[in-house]
């Protein structure tokens, strides 16, 4: 069952943290090894990461000029079914007395689990997300920088910081195949994949931005912003994969690095 | 040689055109018509109109609610050689009486055509295009809505309103290849294709902003904004075409229906 909560951590310090999604990213193995170092292992090890990991800006935000409040809210989901009480379990162990992000010393102070707590917040069975109502329209929020890998023949690494509708349907049709027991039979995937490039246009986009994003180790062109992608085509198979998609995007995320911070969506 | 050249149209009615990009389209061959009805026959069975038309916002705007000032501006670049003379002849000829937007009509307060009268305007020669420094860094900004026709198989009518690198370098790769009498040889040009499809990469955006925009007699999804795109690619052939591109780009606009409003360009 995927798995978004946030984790208020508070330090006595009210610098903010220089690399946020890095060393959220190094607190997660942190914590995970502690726990078992194999699953750890295994986990890092993983060419899809089964975890996101995205710093929020804490409400209120920072004043301006006057340094961080000593405040952080990490908003962690899990898309592997046993990910989420093992590290849960841990983090309530280990984050009273003290959690780590950079070299700064932070503890636990809450945790939020429910929609009711924070609209980031919540978990739904894979049998409730591929139970989601067919939808003709994707709307999407992309809250963090978000950017798509695209890299060319002849080791040309290569980003797209826009909303491609194909690469966004993609994205999340890879990763639903990948973390998904429900995932959809490979024959129907490749359909799938073939309509999107054929049959899904952009038909509105807002506040769109641009900002560079630091992640794992490098920065990264990303855009953030409201998008609507418009389905032309007609077969309900096709609408129903697409509502399933949207509402497993609050978990999965979207384009690369999501383990880092970028990628953050939400259904709009 | 392109021309570039702005209209300045008055009216005693204040009320702003309705469609003014489709009523700018007929008033074109209106006057190409008077001149020389062969020409116009020809112009308008061309697959790729050798000219751009677009509205421009007068200056100052009109004031909100207050209905319009009875004054448009068109800008007119012309991409033929054999058309820029003869259209200036009919339009001082016929201008100073009437010309027709829609059912109103306007009369010709003034032609500006240098830089000097306005950063729309002006003229280079193919050679001096051709000419144009290598540059590494693509940078222009969208003035109206923009938009590329992104058909795909079976008769899927679709657009693509985001600023792909690649959609933009090849959409005036091949108004050069069909308009200058400076064209890259086809080898070159397939070769120049290729490298833009690999080593271009968006790295800024700003201010982009979606519109729907009414072109001929359709609604098209636009984008406005400017943008950067680098060129990864160290070939100093590729970065004299960029150079290229980029002034040329002023004259031929970006995308679908320039002919109607859509895509008037400047190089930032």
């Amino acid at each position: 069952m995927p798995h978004a909560f946030l984790l208020h951590l508070t330090s006595s310090d009210p610098r903010p943290p220089r690399y946020p999604g890095l060393y959220a990213h190094g607190l997660f193995f942190a914590l995970l090894g502690k726990l078992d170092p194999g699953l750890a292992a295994a986990v890092h090890a993983a060419p899809r990461k089964p975890f996101t990991l995205a710093v929020l800006e804490p409400s209120p935000p920072p004043r301006r000029g006057g340094g961080g409040s000593g405040e952080v809210v990490l908003r962690v989901t899990t898309l592997d079914d046993g990910l989420f009480g093992p590290l849960l379990e841990v983090l309530l162990r280990e984050g009273a007395d003290s959690l780590t992000l950079g070299d700064q010393p932070y503890r636990l102070a809450r945790v939020v689990a429910t929609p009711q707590g924070s609209p980031f917040a919540g978990h739904r069975s894979w049998q409730e997300l591929a139970a989601a109502p067919p939808i003709r329209c994707l709307r999407l929020r992309f809250c963090t920088p978000t950017v798509f890998a695209t890299s060319k023949p002849g080791r040309r690494a290569r980003h797209t910081p826009l909303p491609d509708p194909f690469l966004i349907a993609k994205s999340l049709l890879s990763s639903w195949q990948h973390h998904s027991p429900l995932r959809f039979p490979e024959t129907e995937a490749a359909a799938l994949l073939t309509v999107f490039e054929l049959d899904l246009e952009l038909t509105r986009f807002a506040d769109l931005r641009f900002e560079w994003a630091q992640a794992a180790k490098g920065f990264f062109p990303g855009f953030t912003g409201a998008v609507e992608v418009y389905c032309h085509n007609n077969s309900l198979d096709v609408q129903r994969a697409l509502g399933i998609l949207q509402a497993y995007a609050f978990y999965a995320g979207v384009g690369a690095k999501t383990a880092y911070g970028l990628g953050l969506t939400m259904p709009s």
